[in-house]
């Protein structure tokens, strides 16, 4: 397909000259370009299907960057990267765009985003900037109705829609975050959306209707005014309309017409505004509209077919599914909370088999962490599987709702370390720090699924918070002589005069560069606390290195080197962790960059022994 | 004042057996009981008048524990203590009860609380692990609107609304917070709460008037069916309808019949039930009534009169509000932001003298977080003062939206390091190692009122996240010759081979434990990142000791024994930090039991100096 129109955009601007038609065609080229890229890459794809009216439309309507769109959760501005003059071959590959707005790529990417429900606080701070500068230009934030499982996005609209500023949120309302949503709020949204004309018919019937005389004005006036009654009838007497904003919708997400009409209106509007779009995500790609779920984040396909090029095979996540699924069969009490990664967690297979102690309770963490701790204290066991990046949403229910009285909950941690492609946003390089300021807590972080199987049924069985986290992707193969029974710890002995310590997949690398090398390895199954066993065998060494993915301010291995300095160690100590936030890129080449490689590895243990 | 009837309760149980009258008397008692205990010890006043009739009729209707009552926040449930058999005398002090709910205390304390909207999401855990149980007891959540700003309530709410759960939400509405209550939900709250009657009304009436034929069905019907239109009319078009709890309310709070009535309706729909009480706060107590704020957590006072018995005096908090209005008045692009502690933080006069550039965002930390991170993107200057405990909260903020893309955002950190009568939900212990993890962020400790100015203007006047963490209370006296310039650190040579590091209100206490025994100290203001320069003084020592009034792991001390041990130092390195939650009792015996007071830093000095 030729991109004819596409190719003539030079400037974003450009796309405010054409008429309705061009601008369907627009819509078109935007599809197969989105459909053709990320099925070479992949990528977010269902979501940004879903989104190329509305980013056209947004753009004909609003003046970026002076009135700034800020995409929620990020992952849907595929169109917007297009139309802001950003090739998307190779996005989220290394020197590739990243999968997510990004101020450095363009100053139409205004503000960071990945995690969801944050960009209505973001985008009314801006425009509040803009009040006090007594700027008038609209701010506008899109968000997904998932995100409004988020209780942050309520926080913000709770001040948004007082204040006096001219801010447009955007309701890009597909029925779906990641998996379908669950929750009063998507009954409530499925609700109005039903009402596919309503905006169209809003527009032009609502005034006609005033002015008939109201037959039984008496008996209601008392009760409640007529206008009040007329405004309920047609706002549905709109939540939204409670909070303060002005309320229009539902739109037809598909109809560039349409959604060029309302938005003006919005922008005309001059204070908080609220725009409800139905849109459908995969919208136009035959395999993504009927699996969405799929095609959310997806690896790549043929395009012809929507199949995918390489399978994905077993991973940590799906280990994690089956052993829980195992444990829930024999033990009745076992429950499993998601926070909307129903999929992403490998918990399908037990949502479906337990389903009356599966909760996925939405984009909520910070419920989820809670509601988790009310589990156990009823006499539940209950798992609360997240990525490592959501759970720093958790952090104050951790230790404030499971830990002063602690609770038995454990906290199965995905995507722990580094997680390639997402990038900045979605590293899971900061889980071990604020875990290890938790009183009473027990972290374990397994090195291959065995060792998943054996540190999540102690978990299970042990008492208070318990987590245990493993890497994105599938288990790495580890030297045959490094395998044992799994203890806490594990300890091989080398002939040299040197010490590997490290954990979860970086074992696998520290195993071959022991081989390699001749040097000794420990292995930590269960990272904290940390025993005091490791000191005594560490102490021993003139060098001790510390492999580790995380950040290292308040690393196992810096609280290792301080254990090791009381002991009165006297060799030399030194750590390799994740400095700075980590950009998308393989996890591979992530790895090597922080010397966290088996190559790395084996020139420090070369340069220690020097 | 004779408590008769209170005298008369030995179990809970007892007052299923009282009549309305002497229902009534009992609230009489509780109310005198309260006031006269709250006068001598301090604590909250406001709240607790305010729940007296509403706690009576839920142990009235409700069996505890079995039917297990969750208070959100926690510090309403004075009543309750009394009521479950607790003597309130010395509440708050060592050795007496805590404010707060705790389990150790009475099996009637089933969750804990400190930090609001965590209760719908405790209750709802409980609720669901009953219904696996096969239990059809009810679970009680009571909730001041106030809660109803921060998300997680909305997170909670979202999914008990659709729960099959015995779940009973009872909202204590008395228009506050601890400040007024500010956003959109506070204004609707307050639509629904002038239907004073309504409950009432709504019992006996609703049946008659669906009886009545509807005059002009024919056109209303093809929009609206009947039966909506009535609920609509009588439910208010209730955003709790819409959530998915049946609702009923708003009923008078200190009306113990009614709210009996009520709360036995609410018990036999057995399904999620949300219950709107309407309550004064600080109610039958003149002062309290006219001043809530001031009562919130009061200290001890004059009963006849409710004049404090003791000035409080300057605090970091007043001071810190003095210096950002200073630096406001110069710059106009100063903006400040809190989360329902204006009068907390010390931003009283901010919010009247910049009322355009100060924010109220309700109980919200993670939005306010992320909003100051919007501003600052907008151009503006924002500092965003929050106590420690409830900066747990905007961890994930912090990381995701402030630092992957640095804003200039100032986060002013009260009630930092140890905070006494609060205890262990409300300590500020853990701000330095989850800060500490964030690359780019620079975090200070102000020993005193001027070195705060100090460093507070360098924090507004340069980039990226700048922390500023501070205690509660006022400063201390320092020794003169131990008085400086303040640079990013202070460096006091003594003579002997000891050196003491440490910042904060506990360098007073190093001050004093040097002059005593003659070692140097190290003072460091700006604690994060840790210059090298430091470490370069600390290395020519045989002794450091580092004091810190944070938890160890992730801790500056831990930091610098990192940094020490790779720069070959080798002599002794001891490091003095809190350990664990600290429970309620004054700031100075919690400094004494963790080794932090001077006498136990002289005694550490002599130890090393051995």
């Amino acid at each position: 397909m030729k991109h004819e129109i596409l190719e003539s955009i030079k400037n974003v601007g450009d796309i405010k000259k054409l008429n309705i038609d061009r601008l369907e065609l627009l819509c078109k080229e935007l599809r197969d370009e989105i459909i053709c890229k990320v099925s070479e890459t992949g990528g977010h794809l269902a979501s940004n299907l879903g989104a190329v009216e509305l980013t056209v439309a947004l753009h004909y309507v609003f003046d970026s960057p002076e009135e700034p769109i800020i995409w929620d959760v990020g992952h849907q501005c595929y169109s917007h990267k297009i139309l802001t003059g950003r090739d998307i071959s190779g996005i989220r590959t290394e020197g590739g765009l990243s999968g997510f707005p990004k101020s450095s790529e363009s100053e139409h990417d205004v503000f960071v985003a990945g995690h969801a429900s944050t960009s209505v606080s973001a985008a009314l701070g801006i425009a509040e900037a803009k009040k006090i500068s007594g700027d008038e230009n609209s701010v506008v934030a899109v968000v997904g109705d998932g995100a409004f499982s988020g209780g942050m996005i309520f926080e913000a609209m709770n001040n948004a829609g007082r204040s006096k500023t001219n801010l447009v949120i955007v309701l890009n309302d597909n029925e779906m975050s990641i998996s379908p949503n669950v929750g009063a709020m998507a009954k409530y949204l499925a609700n109005i959306r039903s009402r596919e004309s309503y905006f169209h018919f809003k527009d032009g019937v609502e005034h006609a209707l005033l002015k008939i005389p109201v037959i039984g004005k008496g008996l209601f006036s008392a009760l409640h005014s007529v206008k009040t009654f007329f405004k309920d009838m047609f706002y549905s007497s709109n939540t939204f309309e409670h909070l303060g904003f002005t309320y229009l919708g539902p739109v037809d997400g598909h109809d560039v017409g349409m959604l060029i009409r309302a938005l003006k209106r919005a922008k005309s509007i001059k204070r908080p505004v609220f725009v409800h779009v139905n849109t459908l995500k995969g919208k136009g790609y035959d395999p993504a509209e009927k699996n969405p779920s799929k095609f959310h984040g997806v690896a790549p396909f043929y395009k012809e077919n929507g199949e995918l090029k390489k399978d994905s095979g077993s991973s940590f996540s799906s280990e994690f599914g089956k052993i829980l699924c195992d444990l829930a069969e024999k033990d009745g009490k076992i429950c499993a909370i998601t926070a909307a990664m129903t999929d992403g967690t490998g918990l399908r297979k037990f949502s479906e088999k337990y389903k009356e102690r599966f909760f996925d309770v939405g984009i909520a963490e910070e419920h989820a962490m809670t509601f988790a701790a009310g589990l156990a204290a009823g006499g539940m066991k209950p798992v609360f599987a997240v990525y490592s990046t959501f759970l720093q949403r958790a952090y104050d229910q951790i230790l404030h709702d499971a830990s002063i009285e602690p609770k038995h909950v454990v906290i199965g941690i995905d995507r722990a370390g580094i997680v390639g492609g997402d990038g900045e946003t979605h590293q899971g390089t900061f889980d071990v720090p604020i875990l290890t300021t938790v009183p009473g807590i027990t972290v374990y972080s397994p090195s291959d699924y065995s060792e998943l199987e054996n540190v999540l049924k102690k978990a299970v069985y042990s008492e208070g918070v318990q987590a245990v986290r493993y890497p994105r992707d599938s288990e790495k193969e580890i030297p045959k002589k490094f395998k044992k029974e799994y203890g806490n710890f594990d300890y091989f002995k080398g002939e040299k005069d040197c010490l590997i310590v490290s954990y979860g997949r970086l074992f696998a690398e520290a195993a071959f560069a022991a081989e390699k090398t001749g040097v000794s390895v420990l292995k930590i199954g269960k990272i904290f606390p940390i025993e005091h066993e490791l000191i005594e065998i560490a102490k021993k060494y003139k060098n001790v290195l510390f492999f580790e993915e995380s950040v290292e301010n308040g690393s196992i291995a810096e609280h290792f080197g301080k254990m090791l300095i009381e002991s009165g160690f006297d060799g030399k100590y030194k750590t390799f962790c994740v400095s700075g936030f980590v950009p998308h890129m393989k996890v591979e080449k992530a790895m090597k960059l922080h010397g966290l490689d088996r190559e790395s590895m084996i020139n420090a243990v070369k340069e220690a022994l020097k």
